[in-house]
């Protein structure tokens, strides 16, 4: 697949340049129902003015901590399990050679898919994208304490575009707190309304990228001229609260997170939901595809809703 | 000079040792001044109650912001001056190259000596000191936008006793803000109460450690487990606040800070405060001493109060 400085004109979000550019306006809604279906809800106008605002919602304490104190245990479960350890769907810590994420946790665990479908959840996904969804990425990613280190600045949307072939900004991610995010522990920070601008990167996607960007990421980084002009206007945020929060942010919103300084350990569960509309093509900006466990391509199922009472239902 | 599992009994607070052991509990006053003395002011019993207990004071906007301003652009022409970069004071990061510390302030300028003795914070230093006191160390911290790297967890305490042959905990830190500390530019994170108890730290400390310490420090690092049992004991604090404002700090409160994940400078004012009543031996645990600007040895002058009005002093 070609760069994308050899692109046509056609991609409205080249990145991976040769040179930098300025921010390109989004062209595309980030609430993509339309009214009157956006109004049907869940979601009400508030909530969704504000995402449309801000590139995100938080929702603190969404789920009790009981409710997801099993999906941690399975997750030391995995830590504990020598062959998922040397698997390339788990990524170690590139200082320490703990985890540091676990992809593709929808396919590992039945407990993890049946949340991709729990039915608040996927209802807001389906008003924000405006259609059907599916899981493009599921991952875990943890934090020890004094150890897990941070991630830098970045969109997603630029590496699923550049890597995975995601034409357009219709994604939403849904990251849910297995443990208390507080300010010590490294939580994400994002920065409010920085959604409505794609910041093209310098630097060519090497082959393979993902198998080190995953540790520590060096391409596909916006430059710090960017960064500090969006964090000046919008300013930065990290919600915090109880396991069980939950986050929904747009696939375009720059975030990261800093370093885990604390004893307690920080580990956050992450649902990318696409639209079925905006299935990937072939990269924009990469040599070769990523491997089915960071963008799913060969089963972009659409989700039902996970009923647990399913006589009940119509 | 001996490392310290080759020393005598003598020394309380034994460290860089071949093997770990337990904490020590503290064996010197937290407030040195002894009742009646103690009520003199200019803290009262509430606040040196609370600094008993946490092992800091936070003075919120304790100078404006004009009155700190100058000092940063102080900073900002060594920044500029090349043979001030190349000098031995000037720490650069080991990431980016950039300014991290600046030692010496209070030699280097007259304004930042005046500061040392300004009556109301060397008053409270002498109040906790219970002495008449000297400058053992000044230093300017810098955190670059997006740039500066932080500190890992240490007791000042622990080092200024190993390297530069500190008796006891009979000091005091004075930091300064001169710029906002904010949540995400990467403030000073103390563990409340850790000053009860010495940390003594595992590995002989090499010859001329201070020149790679200073940037990372690697030796003179509590352990995760010590470190876990004060944070879960005492939690952790980050005081936030503009330009001006001021923290005391006592010598072996456990203190850390993270990397700026902003676009915002964090630039903080140290000096250290020392009791002419401890000065300086031989280092407990080093094989050299460290230069005169990481720890006055040579001039070690009890402080005057600097009288902006001398006319009107008695």
């Amino acid at each position: 697949m070609a760069q994308a400085h050899e692109q046509p004109h056609s991609d409205p979000y080249p990145t991976r340049l040769r040179q930098a550019r300025d921010a390109i306006e989004r062209m595309d809604p980030i609430v993509h129902s339309r009214a009157p279906d956006r109004w049907a809800g869940p979601l009400d106008e508030v909530a969704l003015s504000n995402y449309e605002r801000d590139g995100f919602l938080w929702f603190k304490g969404f789920f009790s901590r009981h409710r997801v104190e099993p999906f941690f245990d399975e997750l030391k479960a995995i830590a504990n399990d020598k062959t998922w350890m040397s698997s390339e769907q788990v990524i170690r810590d590139p200082d320490t050679g703990r985890i540091r994420s676990v992809f593709g946790m929808h396919r590992i665990s039945r407990r993890f898919e049946e949340l991709t479908r729990d039915a608040r959840i996927l209802g807001m996904a389906r008003q924000l994208l405006g259609s059907d969804v599916y899981i493009h990425q599921s991952r875990i990613n943890d934090k020890f304490g004094f150890e897990g280190s941070g991630f830098d600045w970045h969109s997603d949307f630029e590496t699923w575009h550049a890597e995975d072939g995601m034409p357009r900004m219709r994604a939403v991610s849904a990251s849910i707190m297995l443990t208390e995010n507080n300010e010590f522990n490294g939580p994400l920070m994002l920065i409010p309304g920085s959604h409505h601008w794609f910041v093209p990167c310098v630097g060519k996607t090497p082959d393979q990228n993902w198998k080190a960007s995953l540790k520590a990421q060096r391409i596909g980084v916006p430059s710090q001229e960017s960064l500090s002009e969006l964090a000046r206007s919008g300013g930065i945020r990290a919600p915090k609260g109880p396991a069980g929060s939950l986050l929904l942010f747009e696939c375009n919103t720059l975030h990261a997170s800093n370093e885990n300084m604390s004893p307690w350990p920080r580990s956050n569960l992450f649902f990318v939901y696409n639209s079925v509309r905006n299935l990937p093509r072939a990269p924009y900006a990469a040599p070769t595809r990523r491997p089915h466990f960071l963008a799913e391509r060969e089963n972009p199922k659409q989700l039902e809703m996970h009923d647990r009472y399913p006589e009940l239902a119509g």
